[in-house]
């Protein structure tokens, strides 16, 4: 079958390519069609006729260089060294064989590619080689290194999968495409372990597959994948919305009980994914909890992860086809828009999204081709849920901050990894710089700098404000040098016994990390302040200070050990990566076209109804919150 | 595991029965535990014995006797005629050596149980054969001798069957019962092919499996058997509400494709069943249509049919228990009560129902002792589906039949083979005993007086009036003379060449059948009459004339004839066996106790939300009309 397609496609192709180039083969790599040629130049030159040729097959095309025409690697870095102006600091060039493809790491990969991509078709011309270009971060990160290692060690084999996956998506579809469902797997009535099941008479599909971390059992924790219709052997793709682990903590567990398939997913969704996804592992391990997955699916998952672009319009089934945009929510975080069959229906699934532009991101978009069912989320969707403008919490920070500072005191932010930390770090940059507040230092702890590392490769999808600052002007507030990295039990040590300061460490809600060591040690001195910036779950030490408990106790070396808190605690909301009750009405209010069904999930019971039945009462869209377990048509 | 609880139950009876019985054997049979003794006639006797084991050990109890207390077969056979009066009319004695039953078949089986059980007591005091008494129709039937004969033929493997089975019944269930969910896989928003899903932790089963006849392609005929959750091989029961084919017409695929489970229904709708599949698959192989099974299949059905009575309490699987309830739709029709878990929920799938007392059936019953969710039918939902009283419907009946008479015309009454055929005999009789009509000759042909043959095997599920005057006044309306057979073509053409009379005949739409037949032969005749009692599905011949279509073309070998239609056309309405709107609303405000949650099926679009919402309005209880693919949590 796939051969019958790609014979049609090498048709095309003959017959709209000039006669000096000369193409050697043609095939599927996963969603993508690549031509290799002997005449890569002539084809960099001509920009038009990739773009012409990918609008009559309707298909992604990579062009590559057939064998014959490689210049040999040790006379290709000479002459990119040659090509490239210095000021773009190329850091490591290496090669892929398999490929044909030069991988060139640069700290201003921009002059590697050159205005209208000049420089990267030159390197093309004269080697033959076609350059990949990819930031190198102004902040080494582990993870990114460990990814970008693992690539390129696996590259063969990842080509071989991408063709079998190639032929998969490619194949023609069997049945009629008359209906689609969504079944509810987790995530529904309840904040955690997001996953939904797309189906349609052709093709099965996952979106997110996360785990509640807050869960005490199993049974709660995971998404319902043991149920009849989930057969793991026919999933053909896993989307995933963005990295936190409500919505990507489960995909190990898919590689760990045999899923080969793709995971479709941003670039910075990708490397925060694995990063999160470690040191659940991680931890899970320290504390003596047996996960039914571990560090080598994560593996398997980064080979087999395809990254996509906002707005980039992909095949993933053969009646299924995906795009992201921009969420919001987090470095990366996608809406997913689904086009089903052949026009037959389209759905957008939120995921977690932010509509209000923050000093990280741009609000989440609204505009979408075509748009029947919505499936939305509801953290803050109760009547109450109204948050204060981010100028108001950031006020409100600097205040905190400032009168701490000022009486000598030191001020521990327990903070997410990925998120509200950065956001941040850009507004305590943004006041220093200003000269609002004082010089004074931040401590970024392990994982909050090893994420802010990952967001420093990825400058483009921050907001306007932010890449424009850093591209245009060089400036990155994270590379600032207000911002200190913290990494060992010594340095913390040096930190609290230092002078005032502003720490930023995990965990989020004081269960466990960095962050409770900080804790331990500045509480009991009323000059200390913690501040929370985000959601305290039920239970968590965070949340048993905002009830206002002062004795805590803690076992230290089997003994029980009392502290007495006098620090001073604050609870500054305003920062949410969540959209608040008015923002999400508005999103709907602002959605173009307007769809004919919404689906709310992500929130507990009571708010998910509320939204619904408000959105309901107010826009008469037809609106349902499906129970876990439920399948729902979506046509 | 089994053999645990065989253990325990072994104990059990021990420990509670006299010494002078002794137990040679206790095993599972399906849901019953069957107990082989040496001295059946000591636990005839004593009927509070197997009461109290019943009760203690919570299972259906069956005393069978130990081969060594048998008496010789012939020997039996004078004796049982020695204690059973002449009265009772046995037709046929015969014996199950595998179960050491005998099976007496006789006109009054009253007769052959005595007072209080007394002469069948005698029976097995005197032979050591367990008596199994069952009517003799009096209209003879092929069809219910064709299923004793084949049961009889395989009493051996069911004994291994029902032996396999009650191993499976009777395990521990594995999970832990936190949800139900129901699959909607045919009859929601619309009529045929109705179909549920439900799935527990521990099991799944199917509700009705039902073809819709109207469909014209194999899409729309047949439930969705092929989606991923539906996994044949873990299908542990079927449970049939009634005999119609929308309801059972589709078991046949499921013993076809490997299905070696149990159905459970009502005693007649297993007979009726059986005829109305023989019947579909006669029609399609006569029309040269292909169907996806045979009759063979129909055979493979009934030789795993589990009849259950009214009311009995029956496990089917380790966490289901099923209770049937009178439906007064047709005989045997049953309301599906399931227990789920051990007390999580209750529900209650009405099936087709009727809520008002007719000649032929006692109305529904609203009474259970637990009620959660209930799933009921809507063909009749809509706001304007009042129909008149069965009163106005029976005069109005009489009336066009004496007018007919009267000017030397005939009625012809297309009718389906079950249900308001059986009801105007019923009714027909009535008037004519009265003196009010005259004695005209009543013809019924082929699968109509099939199934009332089968009717008059089965008096106790017939309502009160009826039975009553069968049982106590010996007096049977089906075998009443005005009633004549007709079989053959011969005696059709005698029949409409005859004097004037009223002619019941399938098909009910006038859609293939005897019916058209007739049709044919009386249309062009003005003094004759059609009336039409039931429903005309769209398309159908029969709605085209109500429509006042008065050209009706058909083929005959080979060429077109045209009839002019100068027949009188009545249509009546009043005789459903569907409730009304009235009787629907009436049905849910009588529920004892108020379920939580109705789903409602079985009706076109309109009907099912009209009717849902119209229930949500009025008793503020939480509808839904699903649509089919959807799955639905119970709890
Ligand atoms: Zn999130
Ligand atoms: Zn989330
Ligand atoms: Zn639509
Ligand atoms: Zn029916
Ligand atoms: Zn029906």
């Amino acid at each position: 079958m796939t051969s019958e397609i790609l014979k049609e496609i090498r048709k095309v192709i003959a017959s709209k390519i000039p006669e000096n180039v000369e193409i050697t083969k043609v095939e599927f790599e996963g969603p993508e069609l690549v031509v290799y040629t002997k005449n890569p130049e002539i084809v960099a030159e001509d920009g038009g006729l990739i773009r012409t040729l990918a609008k009559e097959l309707k298909k992604r095309i990579i062009v590559r260089s057939d064998a014959s025409a490689l210049l040999d690697p040790e006379k290709t870095i000479e002459k990119i060294k040659e090509i490239v102006p210095e000021e773009a600091k190329i850091t490591n060039i290496y090669f892929d064989d398999v490929t044909g493809e030069v991988i060139v790491e640069a700290r201003k990969p921009g002059l590697v590619i050159g205005k209208h991509g000049s420089t990267s078709k030159s390197i093309i011309k004269h080697t033959g080689w076609v350059p990949k270009i990819l930031r190198t971060p102004p902040i080494p990160s582990k993870i990114v290194e460990k990814i970008r290692k693992l690539l390129r060690r696996e590259s063969k084999k990842r080509r071989q999968i991408l063709r079998n996956l190639g032929c998969r998506i490619h194949r023609q579809p069997k049945y009629e495409n008359d209906w689609a469902r969504i079944t509810a797997l987790g995530g529904f009535r309840e904040v955690g372990r997001s996953c939904l099941y797309l189906q349609t008479p052709n093709s099965k599909i996952l979106l997110d597959c996360g785990v509640n971390v807050a869960a005490n059992d199993e049974k709660n924790a995971y998404p319902y994948l043991n149920i009849p219709e989930f057969i793991l052997d026919e999933i053909e793709a896993v989307v995933i919305s963005h990295a936190h682990l409500d919505h990507s903590g489960f995909v190990p567990y898919l590689y760990h009980y045999g899923y080969r398939g793709p995971v479709y997913c941003s670039a910075p969704t990708r490397d925060l994914m694995a990063l999160l996804q470690l040191d659940h592992i991680d931890i899970a391990e320290r504390e003596g909890r047996e996960l039914p997955f571990n560090a080598k699916d994560v593996n398997k998952c980064l080979k087999h992860t395809i990254t996509l672009e906002y707005g980039e319009v992909t095949d993933i089934t053969p009646d299924i086809r995906l795009t992201l945009h921009n969420a919001g929510h987090i470095l990366g975080s996608a809406i997913l828009h689904l086009h089903i069959g052949d026009g037959q229906h389209n759905l957008v699934y939120t995921g977690d999204f932010k509509y209000e532009k923050t000093r990280l991101l741009e609000p989440a978009v609204t505009d979408f081709p075509r748009l029947e069912t919505l499936v939305m989320e509801s953290t803050y969707g109760g009547k109450e849920d109204i948050q204060p403008s981010r100028e108001m919490a950031e006020k409100r920070l600097i205040k905190v901050i400032y009168d701490t500072i000022k009486r000598g005191g030191k001020v521990l932010i327990p903070v997410f990894a990925v998120g509200r930390a950065q956001e941040l770090m850009v507004v305590l940059d943004e006041y220093i710089k200003s000269g609002i507040l004082e010089e004074i230092p931040i401590f970024v702890d392990g994982m909050v700098w090893e994420a802010t590392a990952i967001h420093t490769t990825r400058p483009e999808y921050l907001s306007k404000t932010l890449s424009d600052q850093i591209f245009h002007y060089g400036y990155n507030p994270f590379t600032s040098e207000i911002f200190n990295k913290v990494s060992s039990s010594d340095e913390r040590k040096d930190v609290v016994e230092g002078e005032p300061c502003v720490i930023l460490s995990t965990s989020g809600m004081l269960a466990g990390g960095n962050s409770v060591e900080y804790f331990k040690w500045l509480c009991e001195d009323e000059k200390n302040t913690l501040v929370f910036v985000g959601y305290q779950a039920e239970g968590s030490l965070g949340r048993r200070l905002q009830k206002n408990r002062r004795d805590i106790t803690f076992e230290e070396n089997g003994k029980m050990k009392v502290y007495k808190v006098k620090m001073q605690i604050e609870t500054i909301e305003g920062f949410s990566g969540h959209s608040d009750r008015k923002q999400l009405m508005k999103y709907v209010h602002n959605l173009s076209p307007k769809p004919e069904k919404i689906l709310v999930c992500h929130g507990n019971a009571y708010k998910s109804l509320d939204l619904a039945s408000s959105i309901y009462k107010k826009y008469r869209i037809e609106t349902r919150a499906p129970l876990n377990l439920e399948a729902v048509r979506i046509y």
